[in-house]
């Protein structure tokens, strides 16, 4: 005999990722449609913007904006921006000055597709454009502008020389050199953990949460932030390139600080689990509307790419 | 005998600038000692924002200020975050993968004193601290918000993929290709005038100027631009590069098309003598109140660096 269907549903986050990455991917369509003209640098921005990424910190602005409240034209605009600052962030990083990546997001990085004088650019422009839209968009809302204002700073903040493009400094500058645990978690933090507090924070404020929820939904914030470089230093030793859409081993052939390189994978695991823990219990006040983060914390510790 | 003293005091322009870089570089210096650490990243936006500037963006932006009203702290900032942008274009457009050149300003270029990846990121964080230094300002300014949103929107338009970055994504095109006078202008339209605009725009904007007034000053911004321009290629030929503290005969040595190789060293300076006047026309309205503005046209056309 079948049990009876559980009155319980559970949360389907592939069908909320495919949701709100579809219209992550609609709206960023649309900006490029309105915005872009048919030249070189363009074209260049388009590929490497519209290349199949996570979107998972455009994703997080939206989960956040929902927890406190509801998604709004606002939120979207914003949400596409911080994914604009993102991809300028992956183009730079992949120069051949830096990390010297070929591809990314399954395709060629921007400098082989299009030339390294391009690539420079196309970052340039991203960044630069997503304070455009945020500032179009400001001006011609009737939320508070302040709002639109507090976002523009964390934004700038977490992208700056105290954020994430100190972090990459880091990055680079550890290449082999070993670092402390807590050098390693300060690097990520700075490198990646900033942007995605960021993207909460971003989503929170226009969302119109309290001081308090936003606090709530920054600490949360910032445990998957650094749970995500964790998982992403063990996909580098243990990950699939194809399913990953660029290469894997590559920390080790360039003598990084990795956590499985300081803690051993079993013990990086466990770490990356309690800092999700951590995260799931700064959330727990704000009950089922928290469920897509909750599925989202879970999704960045058992992802494969 | 001795002609009695005059009545009437000529503008002294010398005066003026050396007071208005001063301004400026003492804002920047209180930025950089607030927001910087002493690790290589600021030593290096130090180094490149610090170098001997012109200064001429955000002397135009005060003088605008000026124009209409006063300058105030909000106009200072602003001028400080337009020299931020203007540095960090320098810094990229230096680069091996770009311009390659190896001295600006007098001193070595950034990734010659430092290195690429780090001249990559320095100009990253110059061009993110304006966004931030915008919006921490006008979050604690009593001015009216939208006045800020606005000028981050001229601001990031000017500097972006339909302004000074295509305008060097179409100056590196040019390379080696001949361009139509009519290309000539609007490619340097897009790289320096768009900026030089946005300069003007942001000084008249938070002076507190009517839109009327800030159309006239927009006219008067987009001819010295392009003027400015016409010098910069006038002086590739025949300046010193003693005196200008970059290279001089570059623009020949790349097959680039400039005005003197259009239309000759003679009419070159006619057509800044008459750009320069256009600009001076559309200033009259203002009165003596547009004394600096008069005198900054003059001398865009007769400076020797």
């Amino acid at each position: 005999m079948k049990n009876p269907p559980s009155p319980f549903k559970p949360f389907d986050l592939t069908k909320y990722l495919d949701e709100k990455r579809e219209l992550v991917n609609r709206s960023l369509l649309q900006i490029i449609d309105e915005k872009f003209t048919d030249y070189r640098l363009c074209d260049a921005m388009t590929y490497s913007l519209m290349a199949p990424g996570k979107r998972l910190r455009p994703v997080l602005c939206l989960a956040a904006a929902e927890t406190v409240g509801t998604i709004d034209d606002d939120v979207i605009t914003a949400a596409c921006g911080i994914e604009m600052i993102h991809t300028y962030s992956l183009i730079h990083d992949d120069l051949p000055a830096m990390d010297n990546d070929n591809m990314r997001r399954g395709k060629p990085t921007c400098h082989i597709k299009f030339d390294v004088a391009t690539a420079i650019l196309t970052g340039d422009a991203l960044l630069t454009l997503a304070f455009d839209i945020f500032s179009s968009r400001s001006l011609c809302s009737r939320k508070n502008r302040k709002l639109w204002l507090a976002v523009i700073n964390a934004v700038s903040k977490a992208a700056g020389h105290r954020g994430m493009i100190e972090g990459q400094m880091r990055d680079m500058a550890a290449e082999n050199n070993s670092l402390e645990l807590d050098d390693l978690k300060k690097m990520h933090y700075l490198k990646t953990g900033a942007l995605i507090e960021a993207s909460v924070t971003t989503g929170a404020l226009l969302g119109g949460g309290s001081m308090a929820s936003i606090r709530h939904l920054e600490t949360y914030a910032s445990n998957i932030g650094l749970a995500f470089q964790v998982v992403d230093d063990i996909l580098n030793v243990e990950g699939d390139p194809s399913k990953m859409g660029k290469a894997t081993g590559t920390d080790q052939s360039r003598n990084k600080s990795t956590y499985p390189g300081l803690l051993g994978l079993t013990q990086s695991r466990q770490f990356a689990s309690d800092l999700v823990n951590n995260a799931l219990h700064a959330i727990k006040i704000f009950g089922n509307k928290a469920n897509p983060l909750l599925a989202l914390a879970t999704y960045i510790i058992e992802r494969k790419r």
